[in-house]
């Protein structure tokens, strides 16, 4: 079944042009002479007559081959199997009414083949083109060719396609101008760790990928650009996770003498347009604002699912001198109820604290309220007061269920922030059809790096501080707060930004605050502190990631679902073998030669 | 001078808003208010007055600073220098009548300053922002910003943008899908040298950057996207020319179930398109063809400036039996008559002869024809009946001059066809306003690789044979002529494509035409092989090089001057510093280390 017919002559097209796409005729264009071409999706054979539901990139028609009125081309069709390509010619007919398929947009008719061409034939594909198949997904990326030919996947690049030209008709028509920014650029160790290219011609230098274009953009508005987009290939050499891909896609913008409003009115109006021009559909023309410590006290996350609610409440109060050891002592104590929660099970109890530990946390308390008791393992420890207290803080009523975290702030957010998110999707709580904007405001500029014991910047080293708060950045870090704001939609931060700063002096302070002197700066990021010097303007601006953002348009649960040619988890590609070993005289050329452990294999 | 004004407070936008460009204002907005953003270009004191002609991306406008009405702003302005940059309030005065600019588009106009904010200072750049700036391209290129605010190099990033914008509405008109293929790719040692990516996760393999994603859009085709479009970075590890970067931008295309003429016609539609949005001039709507034989005998080249005449004459048959031995015994002999071309100087001719050894000869014979004799270094050796021939042949008259190459066709065409070039210009024949649009068709499938002793592939192992032609490919291999075009515009070859095979067995006997083996084949290819065997349908493509294209339509001589941050003829960005060195464990984790004489430096 696996060997191709080879003994088959394969047609020219010979000048044929199509008439129609396959989605394309109706009961109107019954008696039409048409062309069409595709594949062969499934071939009946019926009393006689051949049946065949010929798809292209847009749909499926079906085309029949009558032994009465095209003997010898109905013998030819014989010889048709799955996924052979044929241009044909024929005439459209009516379907007899009890033939008409109202699942399909072609459903009403059918086409009477007078004449065809074999264009190719093909093996049996290892999996069949449908969107029901159940495969490994290793073995759909080997044959991704295959897996194109799916509707599913087919409709997500279609989709992809559809998104970035929404998003450049809307920043062409603002005064935006694309402009493309290199690929091989210079290695500045900061954030993620650079792909490397190895220099030929300057032995001994590598460029790197970039990570992203954002000193380029940054000297693009120096440059007087002023109004800036591009949508590009960004790079990063992590260890991957499900979510990632090395190399990913960045609808990356910029603009000149603007502030926070400017950049923040011009991406919600982008979302519309996007919306409105993918999906149909009409989003508000304001997004809902939530300051990062909000945020962090409300849902424990900086990128709140605002589906449904399930809030954190403090009751570091309320517990404060409890005979609950570890809820007496914690600089942080948080509540998330769920109403009628109390139906969860043991298992899924356990389960959930097996989760919270990914977090950090040790455990995981609860109390389930029942009408006359509190069932729980630490309801012996608490108070009249305390139980009092959390019941009016709370709200509680008999057949909800609290869970508590204890401990470092950081912590106890990640912990039952994300918990939380578990609990919606338990519970039935988030409306899938929604889509639930919101802009998170007022960053903290730095965050303290346990591992490094030095602030950090939270977005990057050129985010401007807000009004006053440069005088934080030296008095109490973890105060000054970013001109920065991210855009969150149910729960994914699909785009985030900043004013940057253009001030040289400034510049040079926030640098200091970060612990990076003036050479190390110097070596870094020289150039862009040289050309702060020559009149850079005020700017700010925003990238957004674009497979992120399709995934979410397109409802797709992968991220390889919406990249032509993606790659695994370990950062391979399946259909072509990359990367792979190469010659001896390519790295001579390089000047460079493995070291001992890596020619193991 | 250059040190950079630190005592100025720099005040911050604080919600004002630009109402106009500074392209903007014409008589008609008299008496308005406005508010207008940018960078200080010129700045006169004039009685009293401070004149500043105030320069954004799109113009200029004369702002002022009245002592008398202002005076607390007027002395403000007193510290404005070039390139400080401001946010200026005020009102639209009418200029007196002898004030007017006809030479600027705000000339009638100037706005009167009320209010304003210094939003940055500047240091004195190192050279003017104008167009007729005379430094060094290093100087420019390391202050890049700067040179990019000058409006000719602002104007071809906005040319290049209206290019791409373009180039994208024709193609999503017709149904194309944009569809990006992988950066970290597979390196296939074909063509040019690779850059290689280490892979760290995969310690001594590597990824290639893509020299263009040929393989990856026939992957398309297969996978039934049926119409692909891409503006995609290509690398190319290669020794620079003039012309010539590392990362370059391709426009590239391909279509399923074409022929030859569909895609052509795609194609001068698109550059119909492309010429009408950017320049607003009407091109044909069909180009002039040529085959490629064709090409060779008249011009010498397979991409013939059609904008001026000077046809190479083929005389070999005339001067067979020549007293001039070198023609006599030649393979082939050639002739170029210029008219009126007697006037050039012995200094001229002799740079032309060592010009044309770029091509390998080994000298240029010339013959200045006079009213009464031929003047010339080889007349003597001519019979009457050469001199006869040659005069019918050529329709010699006096005041011409006529070149001769003798010789292997390849040398003879090569050296006469780029010397028409130079006449060409020498003598002023070029219309330089016109667009001379040529497709060179029926290219070779194969060229003789005179160091390797070997047919390789003109164009790609993947080309299509014209029908017919598969049997040359034993019996006469330079005789097989293939489905594949060129679009040449004044002598560039901007484009070109071909038919792709789409047959397994095709492919496979165009592979052993080729020399590569099966072993290889697979090893080099192998999953584009193997796709084709699952039903590929008929195909081809088309790619554009997208920086020559903006040359071409803005008029720009370097390639360096339409690319927002080019890199040098060594390969090196001179604003970044890229390519550098990098931090040993960077390499450590790639499993490489470097060669020892790669660490001279």
């Amino acid at each position: 079944m696996d060997e191709r017919r080879t003994d088959l002559q394969l047609d020219t097209l010979d000048g044929w042009k199509r008439t129609h796409t396959c989605a394309q005729l109706r009961a109107t264009d019954v008696d039409q002479e048409v062309c069409l071409m595709g594949w062969v999706q499934y071939r009946r054979d019926h009393g006689g007559i051949i049946f065949i539901d010929l798809r292209d990139r847009t749909g499926l028609t079906q085309i029949k081959f009558s032994p009465e009125e095209h003997p010898e081309i109905h013998e030819k069709a014989g010889h048709l199997r799955t996924e052979f390509v044929l241009a044909v010619k024929g005439t459209v007919l009516a379907r007899p009414d009890d033939m008409i398929n109202p699942n399909m947009a072609t459903g009403e008719i059918e086409v009477l083949v007078s004449a065809f061409k074999l264009l190719n034939t093909s093996k049996t594909p290892p999996f069949l083109i449908e969107d029901r198949v159940d495969v490994s997904e290793n073995l759909r990326l080997k044959y991704r060719y295959l897996d194109l030919r799916r509707p599913r996947l087919a409709k997500n690049l279609v989709l992809r396609h559809k998104t970035a030209q929404s998003v450049r008709r809307y920043l062409d028509d603002l005064g935006f101008i694309e402009t493309e920014t290199p690929i091989l650029t210079r290695s500045t160790p900061e954030g993620a760790r650079d792909f490397l290219v190895p220099s030929r011609v300057n032995q001994g230098s590598f460029y790197a990928l970039p990570q992203s274009p954002q000193l380029f953009k940054q000297l693009l508005m120096v440059g007087g650009l002023e109004r800036y987009y591009q949508i590009v290939k960004c790079f990063r050499d992590e260890d991957l996770r499900a979510d990632r891909q090395p190399e990913f896609t960045q609808i990356d913008i910029e603009m000149s003498f603007v502030e926070e409003e400017d950049v923040m009115t011009m991406a919600e109006g982008m979302m519309q347009t996007v919306f409105r021009d993918t999906l149909g559909i009409e989003i508000p023309t304001t997004f809902e604002r939530m300051t990062y410590d909000q945020a962090m006290e409300t849902y424990g996350v900086d990128k709140p699912d605002l589906r449904f609610g399930l809030p954190l409440k403090d009751v570091t109060s309320i517990v404060r001198g409890s005979g609950f050891r570890l809820f007496a002592k914690a600089e942080l104590v948080k509540a998330l109820k769920v109403e009628g929660g109390s139906v969860l099970s043991r298992k899924e109890i356990d389960d959930y604290t097996d989760f919270v530990r990914i977090y950090g946390a040790q455990g995981l308390a609860w109390i389930k309220i029942k009408e006359d008791t509190w069932q729980s393992p630490i309801a012996k420890f608490l108070s009249d007061e305390e139980r009092a207290g959390l019941t009016k803080t709370l709200g509680l009523k008999p057949g909800d269920i609290v869970f508590f975290q204890a401990g470092a702030p950081d912590m106890v957010n990640a912990a039952l922030g994300n918990l939380r998110l578990k609990l919606g999707e338990r519970f039935d709580l988030i409306d899938k059809d929604a889509y639930r904007f919101v802009w998170i405001t007022d960053f903290p500029m730095l965050e303290w790096n346990a591992d490094e014991k030095r602030w950090t910047a939270m977005h990057h080293p050129f985010t401007c501080p807000q009004e006053g708060h440069l005088e934080y950045l030296k008095t109490d870090p973890g105060k000054a707060r970013a001109k920065a704001y991210d855009m969150v939609l149910n729960g994914n931060e699909i785009g985030g930004g900043s004013i940057r700063i253009h001030s040289t002096e400034l510049q040079q302070e926030v640098l200091a605050a970060l612990g990076i002197g003036e050479q190390e700066a110097e070596d870094k990021f020289g150039f862009l502190l040289h050309a702060m010097e020559y009149g850079a303007p005020p700017h700010g601006g925003i990238a957004f990631g674009l497979d992120r953002l399709i995934m979410l348009l397109g409802d797709v649960d992968s991220i390889r679902d919406v990249i032509a040619f993606p790659k695994t988890q370990k950062a391979t590609c399946l259909l072509t073998d990359a990367p792979n070993a190469v010659d001896r005289n390519q790295l001579r050329e390089l000047g460079l030669r493995l070291r001992e452990t890596s020619k193991s294999e």
